[in-house]
């Protein structure tokens, strides 16, 4: 309670010792804990802030809501693949390796048994709380499919895909990779898949969608 | 009460005014609406014996626990699946307009709104029904996955598609055709797609499944 008047009478801006980043670091990792643990209906403020060692007022200025803490914990995966896919990564690679790597980056964040249980929290919960599954559709959803679908309107660009439409063609593509393993996880059926299932459900996916399976 | 009294005092075997089948279908029709309204915590079976019009006890007899309640309801969205995709629906299409039909009574049967609640009901509460989502996993997602790969492997010895491992391909052609649009759904981020709709990215799928996209 002492710790907790201090830091609320501290003078606004940035803390002596901690910067804003790293304080947002712990928070963000104390909401996961807690998000993982209790759901979102489950899940206060209050408890996060006190996981986390804040104070309810720095919390609240760093992240102000529920869905923003929410949002917070899934951007650091999302920011992770989205570094793995950049051009700077698969620009050198020729078609089929770059869509793999591509492919395995996707699995790697959703075929993750964390991201899966979250996920499965967005679904159980979005009945009562329409704004976190809104959050996580445009974050998480809609950012992926768009960096895919853009990658695949490049290839379409440089002649090496015949696509009429990206962003059907990234929306199949997707769910080529992880609808199944991923609903076996979330359905408690089977354990999310290893690191070699990925890679190789990413080969089989990626051959398939370059080359199609006609005799 | 006095009607129970009535019903279960009536001696065992086929009850003179309505056959098991009829009663049965008045049950399912009845659990449907309880699941929907009220999810698994929420339903219980007198709720779902009184909504029929029939004694617990009857209930009890036809289908005996919760888990079978929600087969039944499943169930009969499967078997209209699996009619409209027999060898005597499409076995006399050619490879394309085969796998067209077969993806469009999948896209009703997976994209429909209620199929789609009740998916939701199912990933939300597994941890807590544990054998409910058992019981969805193996009644509905293997035995069409295993229908769609039968399928498959028939045209494979057919000699018209090249596959190397049928289940695989299954599995990726169902992700392709749903996952995005259902999860869209799931997500209350969009209506459930129209019959048009469904058609329209069944056609894509086929031919991208069929002749992949590199050019």
């Amino acid at each position: 309670m002492r710790q907790n008047e201090k830091v609320v009478s501290r003078p606004r801006g940035r803390p002596p010792v901690r910067c804003d980043e790293d304080t947002r670091r712990l928070i963000v990792e104390a909401a996961r804990e807690e998000f993982l643990a209790n759901g979102f209906a489950g899940t206060c403020m209050n408890d996060v802030a006190q996981r986390a060692g804040v104070s309810t007022k720095t919390l609240y200025r760093l992240i102000p809501t529920k869905a923003d803490l929410f949002i917070s914990v899934i951007s650091f995966r999302i920011e992770r693949f989205m570094l793995d896919t950049s051009d700077d990564v698969v620009g050198g690679l020729d078609l089929a390796e770059a869509l793999e790597r591509i492919l395995v980056a996707y699995g790697k964040l959703t075929l993750d048994a964390e991201t899966i249980a979250l996920s499965r929290l967005v679904i159980g919960e979005s009945d009562r709380f329409p704004e976190i599954a809104a959050a996580f559709y445009e974050s998480a959803i809609v950012r992926t499919c768009r960096a895919m679908q853009s990658w695949l309107a490049r290839q379409s660009e440089r002649g090496l895909l015949k696509l009429e439409d990206a962003r059907a063609a990234s929306s199949m593509l997707r769910g080529m990779m992880i609808m199944e393993p991923q609903r076996a996880v979330m359905l408690g059926q089977k354990p999310a898949p290893s690191a070699a299932e990925i890679a190789d459900r990413a080969k089989k996916v990626a051959h398939l969608f370059l080359e199609g399976c006609r005799a």
